[in-house]
Order: structure tokens, then sequence, then C-alpha cells
């Protein structure tokens, strides 16, 4: 391995193995760590320190961090430091499974907060200092200046805030990612912030590196290895049924002159669903989109291919294996086409209202009058986190939240009487989609919302269960702006945890 | 009467009787109206309006309108066609007792969204055409440029949009409120949005007048009657220890360096409370401290008077009868320090969280893990509606939120295991205060956010219950992440609902 990425003579007598920089973190520290939704984080170091902190505890002392990160990472940061026990407090957004199962059961803190206020509630002082940042960069320039990898995330924040920095380059990693990257450097901290100068969702406004101060810097570690995501499911009927429901409506609004005809910039969500989504958008006709994101997924390199989108923006990537090739090699074309931001930029209310972002996020569950649940199953158990869904449906032109009228093999409806949890409340929520159809809840009051709610996009098997609970509410109700009969509400959940089914 | 506040000799013709006017509204119609907290609403083609639906009635005919608002009107405007039963859609914000009545019936629709996204809304279409707006002013300039009243709300979108207008020209309002106002034209629909260009609380960023064309004038009402708001409540020890445990929290952030001495920029609910913590802060040896808010209540203006505030932001007034007099006799002083904006700039996600306001807003219950409802009683009756209080709790520097802890003289606790609604996620919360302590929620995991809200803000007479609940929900729930039973979770409602009291 050369050091060839790492160009700054000051740094190359800092270059360690993973196990010597992994030994200047101690127990109780906040470690703040790069990585967004599977891309960019660091590869080496956590592994290190899991099996550090595993030494420690077989010796029976206590080793645990407080961990925050971009978003979620993947099996080397977030599997390996759970089941080693190594962390006391998560935040924000994960998807780990390892992670989930100890949050589940109590074990491990969890702090699931809108992405767009990680950066700045730190800055606050509401997490205390930050101890040690661990940041994989693809380049180190020479005059110090770091050339981010696939995911930006918080890693401004981590390093202007740090008291003691690790580097990891990685060389899988490509060269030509150089450039791609837009880092601002004009926030502030209340009563000081000015405007922020970006009105296009292609302006660049930052520059194109990460600034630290070297002698910050603890320890270089190189690395060569791929970020790791699953690769996409095969669209099947259902996905594309919802995402076939989305963009019909889409052209209808185009129509009725409420929406331009290359819509406004996308904000998509991660997962089979958005994917389907976007395969979707490539074959509807429709031109010269945009997109305002977080997280650039295969379809979107798709539509960036084909030339139906102009150009995204992003503060991370989330690619099979596949697209990870193709992203590498076509790295010339996608660096003229994709600007990547750090996260308090990519989900900042200011940008998401003035650009009109359309919102286009997973849910759990959704009630009869349109308040979602992004995270908690039954009530009680987190999926995920709320990520980034609560910026753009906020504070965008429209919110819409996509999902198939049921789960678990038809056992759990997704739409449901009330929800066991708010991630979005019903002042949020504008578009309902599931295979069985779209609700167009804008401008309607809350009973006209169920009954939309139901007839287009509940599965039959549950709608007249659904039908009798309204029925009986609006009849009985305590009052009859938002009927619901309390004893009731949540009992399609406990129903599900008694039985295996939601069915009556 | 005079004419002498008509200046514009094209209107002077069209000046007509109350009754004239509202002949203008058909049935069926989309009615935009001015008025904000009980300020500036229009005070005799309302009720002449409602005379004329009540007489159409009688004679077994239809007439209802739809009513947009800038939020909460007076007996005058919402009583009045709301006991004409002339109201068939109710949007946004309102208190009104009679309206809230056929609200809870379920025999007037109404729909409740954050203040914040009124005016785009309407401008993206989502509530059809406006065919009448009727704006209360203070004068018509000779150029027919309006002077606005002691509201500003949405007027500005309504003058734009409605196909005819009726203006009332109230000679009550004083004559040197000319020049307060700071009207705010550089807004646009995506993608044509700019960063809007206020940077302090006090900056002037549009003009002083209300544009119109004339053309769409179809009557001017001379009118001349007082804004009604009911006298605040004597400052009462509950609120008073309420305010006294905000005020402390907000020296003790000062200490550490997490808020700057004059804090930032306070939003202030309106009502008793709020009003204590106004009066709490003259005698807190704080100095130098801004608004930017909503509306301005009698506790404002005091602050503003003993040079406590320095300046204050707001779309409305809510002052008792003796305070509207002082502001009208003391207007210059008050010209001076007060800027009155469109309720789409004194709400915007853009400035909020730039300017990083800190929201006070009261609440009717929290549940274990930081979740607000704002708006039902029992999860199912309306009581007045979010209005704006999401706009600064999700974008602000702090949100925090202020109730007693009990309601109904004890038989309700604001502290239960699960809201009944949902207006304010966990994910939106900060700061809970009651008469019995503060509760700060910043950084912690869900159970530790229950442990600390039991501790600090739940009244005695239900501490035990709500441990009970807690316990038992640690042990036997589903998930541990946010611990619940839900077959349990909402029935201290139901007991309520049953017997009139949340004890067990």
């Amino acid at each position: 391995m050369s050091v060839e990425r790492i160009l700054d003579p000051r740094l190359r007598d800092r270059i360690v193995s993973a196990e010597q920089a992994a030994a200047f973190i101690q127990p109780g520290e906040t470690v703040a760590m790069s990585g967004f939704t599977g891309s960019g984080y660091p590869k080496a170091v956590p592994l290190a320190l899991a099996q550090r902190i595993e030494q420690v505890h077989e010796q029976g002392l206590p080793f645990q961090i407080k961990l925050l990160t971009g978003a979620s990472t993947a099996p080397e940061l977030d599997g390996a430091l759970a089941k080693a026990d190594g962390i006391a407090m998560r935040m924000p957004f994960q998807s780990d499974p390892d992670a989930r199962k100890r949050i589940n059961e109590g074990k491990l803190d969890y702090i699931d907060i809108h992405l767009s206020h990680v950066a700045q509630h730190v800055w606050f002082g509401f997490y205390g200092d930050i101890d040690t940042a661990v940041i994989e960069v693809s380049a180190i320039r020479e005059d110090g200046a770091l050339v981010p990898s696939t995911s930006v995330g918080n890693n401004k924040t981590w390093l202007d805030l740090a008291k003691k920095v690790i580097i990891e380059v990685n060389e899988w990693q490509p060269e030509g990612i150089e450039g791609m990257h837009d880092i601002y450097y004009g926030t502030a901290l209340p009563p000081h912030r000015k405007p922020i100068p970006l009105i296009h969702a292609n302006d660049r406004i930052g520059q194109t590196t990460l600034n630290v101060d070297p002698d910050k810097i603890v320890a270089v570690v190189r690395t060569n290895g791929p970020d790791r995501n699953s690769p996409f499911k095969p669209i099947d009927d259902e996905s594309k049924l919802i995402a076939g429901h989305l963009i019909e409506f889409f052209k209808h609004e185009i129509g009725k002159g409420r929406l331009p005809p290359n819509l406004l910039p996308l904000q998509s969500g991660v997962g089979n669903i958005p994917n389907a989504v976007l395969a979707g958008l490539a074959e509807s006709g429709l031109r010269g989109l945009t997109s305002f994101t977080e997280v650039i997924q295969d379809g979107m390199l798709d539509l960036l291919k084909s030339g139906v989108l102009e150009y995204a923006s992003c503060t991370g990537f989330a690619l099979s294996p596949e697209a990870n090739e193709t992203f590498k090699r076509d790295i010339a074309f996608y660096r003229e086409r994709i600007i990547m931001r750090t996260q308090e930029i990519s989900n900042h209310p200011e940008l998401v209202r003035r650009l009109g972002c359309i919102g286009m996020n997973g849910m759990l569950e959704v009630d009869l009058y349109g308040n979602v649940n992004s995270t908690h199953v039954m009530g009680s158990r987190i999926m995920n986190g709320i990520g980034g869904s609560g910026d753009f449906t906020r504070n965008g032109f429209l919110s819409t939240f996509l999902s198939p009228s049921t789960a678990k093999n038809g056992a759990i409806s997704s739409i449901v009487p009330m929800v066991s949890h708010v991630d979005h409340t019903e002042h949020d929520v504008a578009i309902i989609v599931t295979e069985q159809g779209l609700a167009d809840l804008r401008g309607l009051p809350p009973r006209a919302r169920a009954r939309v709610v139901i007839d287009n996009c509940a599965h039959p098997d549950f709608r007249d269960q659904l039908n009798d609970y309204f029925d009986r509410a609006c009849r009985d109700s305590y009052g009859k702006h938002t009927p619901h009969l309390l004893p009731e509400a949540l009992s399609w959940h406990q129903r599900y945890i008694d039985t295996g089914s939601m069915k009556a």
C-alpha cells in the first residue's frame, strides 16, 4: 500500500495501524465518526476499537463510548461496536440489526433526532464535548486539507469540535471524487447566522475539501475497503404499483399547474420502494428533473445516466456493489452532476423550504387522520430512526409517504385506527401511497382524511375493520373533530403482539 | 364619521354600508378575512354577513362559506358566523367557543395547519381560489396603498389572490400605527425563491403598506370599533412558579455559555402563563432582550416600556382593553420598537432557524417520552389549534412547553403515559415546565426522559400512578426502547371520560 494519497508531509509520520489508532480512544469518551447510510464510514479503527473493548471487558473492566455519526453505517462500525457492548449511547439514525436488538432490549441508549438538528445541537453544547473524531477521507492534500470520500455527513462539525482526530485514508475510494464536494463554512451560532446563499440545488457555496487543525490529528490509518451496502431487491409488483400511483399524481399536478413540468427538487428516502419510484421516473417521460436529497442510491445514478435527472445534491451514497463499481468507473461523469454537502446543508430547513423539495419517504404505518409512524414497531420497538424525513416533510413543498398496505404477509395493516407512535403529525402529511392507491390529504379536515385513506390506501382485507372502527368512532367518540374510541385505538397493535395478526 | 382616513379619491365612491358590502359574498365562496388573535379583524361585514346568512337559512335555503383568516378572531367574526351555521370549513387556528362547539359536534370542518404553511399552501393552490377578501385597515393612502391595522396575518396573500376585495377602514385604530408595519414583497413560488434578507429580529426588509389592485375593491366600509380581547387573569402562584423555573433555567444556560446574556429572540404563545413569564422576565435582571414572535400581549408592552426588551417583531396583538388604551396613547413610543410583519415572515422556518428563536408555548399534555399534545382534549375534541407553535418548536434554538401539572381542579394530569394526540413529537421537544419543576430532555434517550418528566414535572397526586405505569412498561413492554403497555396507554383519558377523573 502506497502513501501517495497522503501528500501532507507533516502527517506521514503519524501513519499507524488501526490498533494503534484505536488506543487513543478512552472509555467514556464521546466519539464522533464519519458515515452516512453505509458510505464513507471508517473501515478499520472501529473494528480495532471493538476488539480492544472486548479485551477490556474480558478483564472484567468497563469500556463503552458514546457514538455519534452522520447516519447509519455498516457492520464494521455499528455492528462490531454493538456486539462488543461498546456503545453506551448512539445518536442519530442507525439501522444495524445488532444495535437494534440491544436498543430494543433496553441495553443501548438511542437518541433519534432530525438529521438537520445533529450538527447544531452538538454546536449548541447539548451533547457535551467531542473527545475523538474518526473520519474516513479519500486523500489528504499537500496543504493538509482533507478530500472527503463517499459521504460528508457531520464530518465538518466533528473535525471542528473534536479534541483529537483520527483519519482513515481509504484508497478504495475513487481518486476522481475530488472536486465533487461542496463544504460550506459559512454557518455560525445564533445570533450570528446569515442567509445561506444557495438558490438552486446545484449551486456551489463552499470549498471542495474539509479543514482540520493538523495539530489535532493523532493518527492516520491507511485502508483499502469498499463501502458495504446490500443490493436492492428486484423491483416487485407492489413497488411498481406504488411508484405508478405517485408518478400519475405528479403528472396530474403538472396538468393542474400546481407543479412545474420538471417537478421540484426531489428528496428520496432509501429502500426498495424509493428505488422503484426512481425507476418509474426513468420511464415516465418527465425530463429535466433535479434532486436535493440526503442519499443517492442506484436508481438515481441511472436517472443521471439517462439524462432524465439533470443533477443531484446529497450528503452520502447508498449503492449496491454493482452500482458502486459503475460509480467508480464513471466518476468523471458523475462528478459533473452530483454535489455532496454537509448534512446540515443537505437537510437544512431554510433550503428545503426555499427550493420547495418534494419529499418521498417510507413509513411503518399511518392512521385515519394522517399521522405517520416511521420508527416504532407496535409503539415500543425501534426499527431504524426518523432520519431526515422530518426535515423534508415539514419544510418542503409536498410530503409523500410510501408503503405497502400490509406487512408480515398480510398480518399487519399499514393503515391503522391510531398510530402507535407519531413521527410526522397530521399537520405535516400531504400524500399517502400504497399499492392500493393514493390519498391526497391536502386541504381536508380529519374525517374527510379518514374516508380517503381507507378508500384509497387500505388493503381490502382490513377495509371493513377500518370502516367499522371509523363509523363507530364517528357515532360514539367523546369529540367528533377527530373521532376515536380510546379503548380500541391501539387494540390492533396489541392483537398483533398477542396473536401475530392485526385481523379481528 | 369622516372619510379622512380614505384618501384615495377613486375609492370614496365605493363606500357602502356593511350590509351592502356583505351582499357581494355569495354562498359557497371561499372568503379570506384579516384577523390574528383578536386584532385587526373586520368588525362589521362578518356580522352583516351572518345576519344575511340567517335570513337565507330562514327561507330554507343553504348559505355557507369557507373561511380563511390569519388566526383566531373574535365573537363578531368567528362567533357570529358559527352561530349562524354559516361556516362550512374553517382554516387555520381559531379559538371561538361557538365554533369550537360545532367543530366538536362534527358540524363544522376545521383544518388545523401550521401558521407558516397557510400563505404558501394557498399560493400552491391547495385550497382553490379565494373569492373574496375582507380586510381591516387603519387607513387608505392617496395612492391607494393600505395602511394595516393591528394585525397583518395573511392580508398580503389575501389581497394578492382574492378576486374581489372588501376593505374595512377602522377609525378606532390609532393613526400613528402607520410606519409600524414591514410588508415583505420578495416571496415567490418555488423554484423562484430567494434568501429572505432578514438577519436581526428588527431588520426592515419591506414596505409599510399593503398593495392592492384598486379595480378589485368592490366595497369600502367605515367602522369605529375596538379589537376585543379578554383581560388577562391576575398572575397566580402556579404561573409564577412556572415562570420562575423557566427563568432560572435561562440563567443556568447563560452561566454555562449555552445562551448569550441577553438570550436569543423570544417567541411567546398567548395566555396567562406566557404573560407570567414576561412579567417574570421584567424582574429577572436580564437586559437587552429581543423578541421575534407572532403575537404581542400585555406583558411584552410592559417589557418594552421598562427597557428590558429592546424591540419586538410580530404579526398581531392580543391586548387587554387597558393595554389597548396604553398602546394607542403611547403609539409613538411603540412604533419605534415594534415591527409588524406578514405571518409567513413572522413564523418563517428560514428565519426562526437563522435567528435561533426560543419558543415558549402552552400545551394540554405531555407524555413520558416528551410527545406534546397542544390541541386535542382526550384525543378527539379540539381545544383551539396548533397555531404557530410548530414553526418555532421545530426550527428554533430551543423549544419549551409550559403548563400547570394538572387541570380541572386536579382531575386531569398534564403528564400522561401516552398523549392522546401528538402535535409536537419527541424529536421536537426540549424543555417541559410545570409548577412542580423543569424537565430538560435535551440529549436524553426515551427512558431517561420518562424519569425526569415524572420526577420534575408531574403532580405528586399522579406521580405514583406514573411510576407504576413506567415500571411495568419497562418490565413488560413489547420493546424496551420506548416502553409502553398498549392496553393501558390511553386508559387515563378513558377514565376521565367515564368518571370525570384520571385518578386510578
